[in-house]
């Protein structure tokens, strides 16, 4: 059995701290025989310097080939004056759609090494595991019409339009519900269903899908009272499924919780079981190619991609335990460093966490 | 001269804290001579009961013929089956669209006094004081075409549009970059412009109408950020724009960080400083008529009233410092109650804040 991952190390931090998460998955393939295969392609900013747009039709390809792909990040100020149409980020929310990758987990994870790193205190986050689902390939961000249009009186005018469709809201609710089935049962659907007709829709289908999940617990929250909570006492969430945009704002609040958002994996995956597996973190430009950045978060993507793609539980168990024991052993990239512990490079953070397996 | 105040107490807890707001009012209206009349009418819940809808035809005459509204908050259980078009938040989205109150002023505050009840550490909110100033009457609260249709292929969809023109973006910017001027002079304008066309224009007009106010350092953060960056390092920011539903989300996110919602009011304001008046807080009707509710947000919106709709400053100020008093003497309602204080009900916190006028 061959299973392929697509590599994209995209821009900035992208290609080292991939190159670390690489080195794991090289590690763990020789040790228990997984049959991975690897191969590289352009993303981003560095696609549009090579290729004129941020998602080459070559890329695309081996994307659409492969089982998983990995993503480093993408972006920077280099490409920033570009006009919209190629942007890096448009290459990432093409990616996303091409793939069909509709349901985005991103967890927020307190370690409890790096307990300290919140601005929350202890006893409001200490053991925080929550699971955000976020829906990824319809909602505000791919709805038509769109654009900026000229009005009679010649003023502009920009709009956007929100649309999910019955079926669309369907299957992120079964993703959802499933994760949440594996966890511990209870379910927020968070919407804004007094003012918004379409997450009215979205309210009533997450509903009927609950009739075939009876052993999970579905409530529903205003989006509004979701951001407010997530403040307040965020460990009164299981999982929580919500919008494209929604799921933007409330899953980048969530990782703040934790303080160390250079810890935190996410997957998008599509109907099947494919994946595309990235940091939640940016391409970092200001520390890009001086070896600081930390890894961590793309190793625990890596881990994602064995327990999702590839359902090899072992293995995955394995790369968050060697995670853990780096931490304990008190080895700390820059960024979740503090006092008394050991500050190392992002290659040798990788080496650690390699060791540790 | 007379000036005119509208009284919407509303439903829930609204009534008991309306009440104790009028008479701080009523007390400084004597020692002032401020020519203050007060007349009532219903909103929401009540007056879905008594007129079969959430804003009566004379309760917006009122308000029309009004200087100024004060509201207390709308909603309950008991009107929670209603179909949406008479649910009693119709008759606040009515109520600003109708009065044209596109400016919505939120204050995020700290009071040291109560500085332990925020989620985060001490360091991280000490002194906080934000102001967020959301745009209410446009974005995709009210853009058309909305609802939910059925598609060809028999499965419903929701829709709703995000719109805003060049002269609603301007207005909101104009009221902002004003703000900000009379405060520390930085304005963070909140958007999603790589991922949005209605909020790149937002975008470009915001920072052509920067040029009008050069004294103001304007900057710009997507709102995935913004939200992280609350949670972060609230402190860095002095006044925030943002759209209708941004503004909705981060305005609490923004109010929870104080960790005392019972304390923040907000004002709404049209552009000839016609305004209305509310706390932040909702209807709470689990504690509805029991005396126990925090009259303090409600008595903090009409200090805010007699700033800006009616240029009161010296009022406006008094009734901050006898707030700040009644704090100082360790007077506290439950919500804000910790050991070794004072706890009254609602009356007693207003007659402490009239006492200390
Ligand atoms: C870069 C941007 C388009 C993207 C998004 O908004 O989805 C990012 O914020 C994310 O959350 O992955
Ligand atoms: C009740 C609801 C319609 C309202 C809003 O979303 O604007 C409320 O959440 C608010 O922020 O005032």
């Amino acid at each position: 059995m061959t299973r392929k991952i697509a590599i994209l190390p995209g821009d900035g931090i992208g290609p080292e701290i991939v190159a670390e998460a690489v080195k794991v998955l090289e590690c763990l393939n020789t040790d228990m025989d997984l049959g991975l295969e690897f191969e590289s392609g352009l993303i981003g900013g560095c696609a549009y310097d090579e290729h004129g747009t941020p998602l080459p039709q070559q890329t695309l390809d081996l994307c659409k080939a492969a089982d998983a792909v990995l993503l480093g990040a993408v972006g920077g100020p280099k490409w920033e004056p570009l006009e919209h149409a190629v942007r890096p980020e448009r290459g990432l929310l093409g990616i996303r759609s091409e793939l069909e990758l509709f349901s985005n987990l991103r967890p927020a994870i307190l370690y409890p090494q790096l307990a300290d790193a919140s601005t929350l205190k202890a006893e409001v986050v200490s053991g925080l595991n929550l699971m955000i689902v976020r829906e990824l390939t319809g909602g505000i961000y791919f709805g038509q019409p769109r654009g900026v249009r000229t009005l009679a009186n010649g003023e502009k005018q920009g709009y956007n339009t929100l649309v999910y469709s019955e079926s669309e809201i369907r299957r992120i609710a079964h993703s959802a519900f499933s994760i949440a089935q594996k966890r511990n049962k209870r379910l927020c659907s968070v919407d804004k269903a007094n003012v918004l007709e379409c997450t009215e829709l979205w309210r009533e289908v997450m509903t009927e899908v609950s009739k075939e999940y009876p052993d999970v617990e579905l409530s529903h929250m205003y989006v509004d009272n979701a951001s407010m909570q997530l403040v307040r006492a965020p460990k009164q969430f299981d999982v929580m499924v919500t919008s494209n945009m929604f799921g933007d704002i409330l899953s980048d609040t969530a990782a703040m919780l934790t303080g160390s958002i250079g810890m935190l994996p996410s997957a998008s995956l599509d109907a099947n079981g494919k994946g595309m597996y990235e940091p939640i973190h940016g391409s970092a430009p200001d520390i890009a190619g001086r070896g600081v950045a930390n890894p961590l978060a793309t190793i625990l993507s890596v881990a994602m991609m064995l327990r999702y793609t590839f359902a090899e539980a072992t293995a995955a168990d394995r790369i968050e335990k060697a995670v853990n024991a780096a931490l304990d052993a008190g080895i700390r990239t820059a960024d979740i460093y503090s006092e008394g512990k050991q500050k190392v490079s992002t290659a040798e953070m990788g080496d650690a966490v390699v060791n540790a397996l």
